[in-house]
């Protein structure tokens, strides 16, 4: 019991102490922080820009080129102390035109079935393909039917995400495994195609596309593969129980082409006390080519760009360099994360903090951390700081695909990703339906400053 | 400090030993609460018909009736011991045609003004009228200009919501006299009528209706009152720079009728300790007639019934009799909170506990709660059981609308509203635009989880 209470008052007196210290001024910078988003933010706008005129950015596109032009562009104009294109080559997928399908319980009948092709497939042979249809959970049950059961047919993949999660990410990465690697797994059984239910909780008409991989699957074997809308997978599971000898026809033209020149975008401000040591904050500037990409992950790109706008607004003078990083590639490559690691590593830049925005524009609700128990107790003991703001949520484990290969590369002291709440994410993700008009202003801003305000706070006390 | 250190572990200690004999069984509970609610819920089925089917639902109209019949059979089909109707005399306000207005510039030269009239207010003359307008931002600057600057033209009141605020009721709160107020108060200094910006925090096409009062104003000098959108407010209040004797036209048909009868629909599980103490759920019935009203308050009438369905469904057997009540006239009179509230009363009837929902069906963040401190510190010790579901904002002050009353009458210990996200609520908040499509069912399913959940605790452990 003494040694519980000698560790209670430890806290107190500390977390009293350096609360003292810390909330005035930094209360009053975060104040205003959340203010300029708020009353006189940029992210809406540029946001719009991106959504509306440059529209779906998928690498190697015209929109992906587009939004390179038009953020060093806004960066430009920021005034920030330097700007650049940091070249990197990235893979090149063509959708082809819009793909057809249907669904042929007898001879002659027929239903369109909501899909569209999977990041990365091969197309189906030329004038389609029709086959019978066998649906399953898992790869266990995939197994389990083996070769005599599966040869010649469409796997149809048909597990939903878990809707008990509360955070849709964990349902997500429950499921997610049936599309990255769905038609690998049915490649070994003779399959001529696979069907994946779209990585959706709502029952809607979007089929959801995504990255998927062949991984060592021979050329000659490597079979189309494709998402269904939820709504679809349902139509399809309920008609496969009454004529399990259904048919299904489908039609892709998609390609993958030569690996292209495109580029990361990055601006800095140039520190004071530690120019050499870095703080980067970032989103992906490519997107699925469905939608235009407004929530993934056009939102954190505006928001990691916003964080250095409000800032130089604010005329605070950071210490350490503060870079935004707008990675390219991060949906079907991530060429443009391990590129900006890869380079860091070589000009020994090392990052203090990175901060990643890739999983909506919604109200933000926390961060997650990867960093060691040191840096945690400090992080935790500004949490009082965001309360004001509803932002009550700051938990280990976490980051960011882009922001990953830093760790990798050993040149991040503490990562972080943006926590906002996660359950209208998958409504849109990837998805016809992710567009600049289902991203609410507010929330938008919310995450922008909330970004800011944590920046400032490591840039201010640095990492232990 | 010696004191503050025995407070100190007198809460550890004391919330320890709680937690211990709390947790397991309650987290079982509440675990399957919002499983239930998430696989196999009703609230967003009922919502559909609620807002699809029946639409809007303003006191005294057809919708209105609808649905009190159509919320007296689900609950009748749920098996609670008893279901009625609590009559209920409500006022009877109708829109009539569209509103029609315009602003003239100059002579002959029109632009459409989007308009509604606010709940309550008196027609325009027959033909409408048409008068010079002069902008304020509050009643000090109406004061201020006088009756010589004010006879005879058309108030515009364009004070904005304070976009800084984190919690969008209270801006709401600091600008919303301007809509209740607003003619009462031009009317003493002559003005022929009143053009409220709506209560909205984007920039849009929406106006948003809601009731006023005209006080004390005598028959003949009541004055007909408008919302116009936000975007309409910016739009005119720039033209009036330029143009400072522009003319606005105004034409309405809306009319105050006399009271008519409608219901409370109440259900209840009866106590199997204590049948004759109450803990109450609930929402309100009606809505403005423009949209179908599923935000407000729609959501709160399907997540309060379904409060009562879980418990039935998972067996569970309350020790006080628990009520759902859907009041009615909440927005235009409160006629149905107050009506509960004296029957209570009447009939000696003591509420442990009252929880209404009517802040939107978005992510809930938690509840605020109207009681002493000793029942909050019991409170507090069951925020751990929320917080797997990422609700973790319990606070003092609030309750509702429509359990207020039962406070008044000294009937109730404790109150609380449910406090969902409030960023998105304004954006639709009593316009055309609060409709079906923009209610998220995993975030109205969470809602309606965490209601049962803290009814639960209310129930099982009672009141200090």
């Amino acid at each position: 019991m003494k040694k519980v209470l000698l560790v209670v008052l430890t806290i107190l007196v500390i977390s009293n102490g350096f609360s003292q210290k810390v909330n005035k001024e930094d209360s009053t910078m975060i104040r205003q922080i959340f203010t300029t988003s708020l009353t006189d933010g940029a992210s809406y706008d540029w946001l719009d820009y991106m959504s509306n005129e440059i529209g779906s950015r998928l690498s190697g596109s015209l929109g992906a080129e587009l939004a390179v032009n038009y953020t060093k562009e806004q960066m430009e104009e920021l005034g920030l102390d330097k700007v650049w294109l940091q070249p990197v080559m990235v893979p090149k997928w063509t959708r082809g035109t819009k793909e057809f399908s249907y669904i042929e319980p007898s001879p002659g009948v027929t239903t369109t079935a909501d899909v569209c092709a999977l990041g990365g497939s091969v197309p189906t042979p030329y004038g389609g393909l029709k086959a019978k249809v066998i649906e399953v959970k898992n790869f266990k049950e995939l197994e389990a039917l083996g070769r005599e059961n599966v040869e010649g047919k469409i796997v149809f993949y048909n597990r939903p995400m878990d809707a008990t999660l509360i955070q849709t990410g964990g349902a997500y990465g429950g499921a997610v495994n049936q599309r990255t690697a769905g038609a690998k797994e049915a490649a070994k059984y003779g399959a001529v195609g696979v069907i994946v239910r779209s990585m959706n909780l709502l029952k809607d008409d979007y089929p959801h596309t995504g990255t998927m991989s062949y991984g060592d699957t021979p050329a000659h074997l490597k079979i189309p593969a494709c998402a269904i809308s939820t709504n679809g997978a349902n139509y399809l599971s309920t008609t496969l129980k009454l004529q399990p000898n259904l048919l299904f026809y489908l039609s892709m033209s998609c390609k993958t082409h030569a690996d292209v020149q495109s580029y990361n975008v990055i601006g800095e401000i140039k520190g004071s006390m530690y120019p050499n040591k870095y703080i980067v904050v970032g989103g992906h500037l490519d997107s699925w080519d469905l939608g235009d990409g407004s929530q993934d992950d056009g939102a954190g790109c505006v928001q990691s760009m916003e964080v250095l706008r409000i800032l130089k607004k604010l005329e605070y003078k950071p210490k350490y360099t503060i870079r935004v990083v707008l990675f390219m590639n991060e949906e079907n490559g991530l060429r443009g994360g391990k590129k900006y690691a890869a380079e860091a590593k070589r000009k020994g830049e090392h990052h203090i903090f990175a901060l990643e925005s890739d999983a909506g524009g919604f109200t933000p609700r926390g961060f997650s951390f990867t960093t060691d128990d040191k840096n945690f107790i400090q992080i935790k003991s500004w949490e009082s700081l965001f309360e004001p703001y509803l932002i009550n949520w700051f938990t280990k484990g976490g980051g960011g695909a882009d922001i990953g290969p830093l760790k990798k590369e050993g040149v991040v002291t503490v990562l972080a990703g943006l926590r906002p709440d996660s359950q209208r994410y998958f409504d849109f993700h990837h998805a016809a339906n992710d567009i600049f008009k289902y991203v609410n202003k507010r929330e938008l801003e919310l995450g922008a400053a909330a970004m800011t305000s944590l920046i400032y706070l490591f840039d201010k006390y640095g990492v232990k």
